[in-house]
């Protein structure tokens, strides 16, 4: 499939370079939007405008959606006012907006002048929502019937209305004042027996689920995949219909909320940009802070080295053991963490269940510790001690091992998943408490617990 | 809105308690399915016939989809043959072949005598496709039309089949021979000016976007977040259609991999129970190998560090910044495969990008490399040598620290990006490459290098 398109790719850019504009014209007006935008990162600078005005109208407003906000900020500069007028014509307003909050300040206001009424104050309204909310991610075009029209009455009011809206499957009946009374969906319509059916009658107007303005998208998507809806209708205070989110916008909601957890675990700051698009200036500004902070907080286990150094001169075949303690306990921590960081970001855990979990885990930690302590205990002796001949490792140096790494691993698992609950109850992101942070505090605990079974046992 | 439902949820488990079957019963019935299905979590095994007999026969087929499958088991066993096939019935095949697959031997034996016969035909076909396959997330039910049909007999033919299919509102022109030749949305028959207009006039004919029955749903999920479909056709190798994919499978298959990816991040054996109904002993299961995999392959820092006793014994200032350098090293590592792997799996990365991301990576790792071995001199020669008064740290153990620390950034951030790509290339899931493995190899590698300084820079 990949490879497929990748040699349609390499023709068109051929074509395009060798001017067989015609042709190109006839096989882009048969291809999907998306790929369309994928062929425009092949594209120089100069070219883009060229290749875009190949477009037919409509595909061309829906291939611009698809393509990235350098491409698109291109475009719109070289736009003449009247091609700008006719994309945003095409534009569904949530995409508008989308593309509005990536552009700096001039070009907005020429998309704003240049946009008909009703669609700049749509974008305006959808903009002034703050950011991560079903506010800014919700379109305002959708289909609105009344509960006293018959069928026909609605099917009619469809196909007059359909053509501008970013779906018709779901339709949504309200009030005078726009209070939400209903959703009927198209099914529902084409599947009525009579077509004088009046739409009060099959609509489902008990328990709705809906969102207001302000609820957070991580929830928005959430619900989507509860619920499996086609579109989540969006209402304010007074339960009055202000727009629908739509599924593709809640799959793009739920892949964001994702990478951003898998970032914050892997200690860096999330970031919008694409991987391939991001400079190493970028990269370096997501990692830097963390790493520094990570690496100034690991001090303190060097702190616990320092102020057992004499120990560590009597007995020097324990720093052997050092990282593996250290290792053992960052993943034992990060399993815990990881695990419990998913299931609260996909509404599986809820606050309420913090003891349930650390039960859990102290006893998953019981059964992993003492079968690492027994694997360990074994190993050391049977090939530290006896196959390469060390003598400073003795019954009691494998003891003082084993029993750190028990102590260890319950002490890792329980904080591994306690602090992304209280990250959660101090409403931050319980994924900055993974492995990193785990691991450095687990890091300096296991030392501790270490030093200290030698010096009780070893009498250093 | 959670809060809501707990409260809902506590007042109708009060009305089963109470016995008050009749007013549960009109409660129910106005309720979401997902909803409902969350409610049998809490009720005891004797309640769970009782609660679901109250439930319409749409409604209880359609919360039965919902349930945990030790509920879903509970119930068939209860259920008698007349009961079982009415709920067998009301449910599409996806979700039937679903169930199927949860069940045991018996149970599954007895699912198949009471399905229809086309219901089991399809079952059948579908467990046959490989796990994670196209073929095994789709359904076999969706409206076919023919390209001579005019709008009106489409739509005519939408209602008498629609009312068992699970979408109509994607619609797939198929030749005699079950050839895919066009895809009609309701939406293009609904604005269609002319009742008499002829299907093939106005479906989508070139470039359709479908997959086979033996494409990953990886890939599939992927291509529904790039395309925005609401359903994806499914292909046999003959392009005969066989059945669709819809949008809420792909959700769940989206949630089901990221999930996949961070357990496995995280080193645990992925696991589809939730977590709150693993058993300590599940959650054994998932986690011991890998500790003991990374415990056994931490040996060789052992190693390293007990080759260079010596010069540790010399210079036992080196010690305490072992840790520092490790985690450091560590965090460097898996901030570059977290970002390749969820690059490599969202298709933002290919294989081929090896050099231009090594190239990225390399230049991020000086720039964070050259960085943070300036805060860590400054750090050491301000704190621990003049402020702290530790005479052992001299100028030379702080640059032989910081050079260690640069080269070690570099190696990791190299190893973290490389090992993920290596994995995809060699078919293995990236996501294992990732922090517990990095960490492993970078601890060892950094340790070599701190040790090799050491020995060059103070002659030990």
């Amino acid at each position: 499939m990949t490879e497929r398109f990748e040699l349609v790719e390499k023709a068109l850019l051929a074509m395009l370079e060798e001017k067989k504009y015609a042709t190109l014209r006839d096989i882009l007006a048969t291809m999907n939007p998306s790929d369309i935008a994928g062929l425009f990162l092949g594209l120089e600078e100069k070219q883009i405008p060229l290749m875009f005005r190949l477009l037919p109208k409509e595909l061309a407003a829906q291939t611009f959606v698809e393509m990235e906000p350098d491409a698109q900020e291109l475009l719109i500069r070289g736009f003449s006012d009247n091609e700008l007028k006719e994309v945003l014509d095409e534009l569904y307003v949530d995409d508008a907006a989308d593309i509005v909050e990536e552009m700096p300040a001039n070009v907005v206001k020429r998309i704003l002048k240049h946009a008909d009424p009703e669609m700049r104050s749509s974008i305006n309204q959808i903009l002034r929502y703050p950011e991560y909310s079903a506010g800014s991610i919700m379109t305002t075009e959708y289909v609105s019937l009344r509960p006293t029209m018959t069928v026909e009455e609605a099917i009619l009011r469809i196909r007059r209305q359909g053509i501008d809206k970013e779906t018709i499957y779901t339709c949504y009946v309200t009030a005078q004042d726009r209070r939400l009374l209903g959703i009927v969906t198209v099914k529902d319509l084409l599947l009525a027996e009579d077509d004088e059916t009046i739409i009060e009658d099959i609509m489902l107007s008990s328990n709705l689920i809906c969102v207001t303005t302000q609820t957070d998208q991580e929830e928005v998507a959430r619900m989507f995949s509860k619920y499996n809806f086609l579109a989540l209708p969006v209402v304010d205070g007074e339960y009055r219909m202000v727009g629908i989110v739509t599924f593709d916008d809640a799959m793009d909601v739920m892949e964001e909320e994702a990478t951003e957890d898998m970032e914050l675990m892997g200690a860096m700051t999330p970031s919008e940009k694409p991987y391939l698009k991001s400079t190493p200036a970028d990269l370096f500004k997501n990692r830097f802070p963390w790493l520094t902070l990570l690496m100034v907080s690991s001090t303190f286990t060097g702190l616990i080295i320092t102020a057992f150094e004499d120990a560590l001169a009597a007995q020097v075949a324990l720093t052997a053991f050092i990282p593996m303690l250290m290792g053992t306990g960052g993943n034992s921590g990060s399993q815990a963490s990881v695990t419990v960081i998913r299931s609260l970001s996909l509404g599986e855990l809820k606050l309420r269940d913090l003891f349930t979990v650390l039960w859990k885990e102290l006893r998953t930690a019981i059964l992993c510790g003492t079968a690492l302590a027994a694997v360990c205990f074994a190993k050391i002796w049977l090939i530290d001690h006896l196959l390469m001949g060390n003598e400073d490792i003795t019954l009691m140096v494998d003891l003082v091992v084993c029993l750190a790494l028990l102590v260890t691993v319950i002490i890792a698992k329980a904080v591994g998943c306690c602090l992304p609950m209280i990250a959660k109850a101090l409403g931050t992101d319980p994924a900055v408490m993974a492995s990193p942070f785990i691991t450095t505090i687990v890091d300096a605990v296991s030392l501790l617990v270490y030093f200290l079974f030698a010096q009780m046992l070893l009498k250093l």
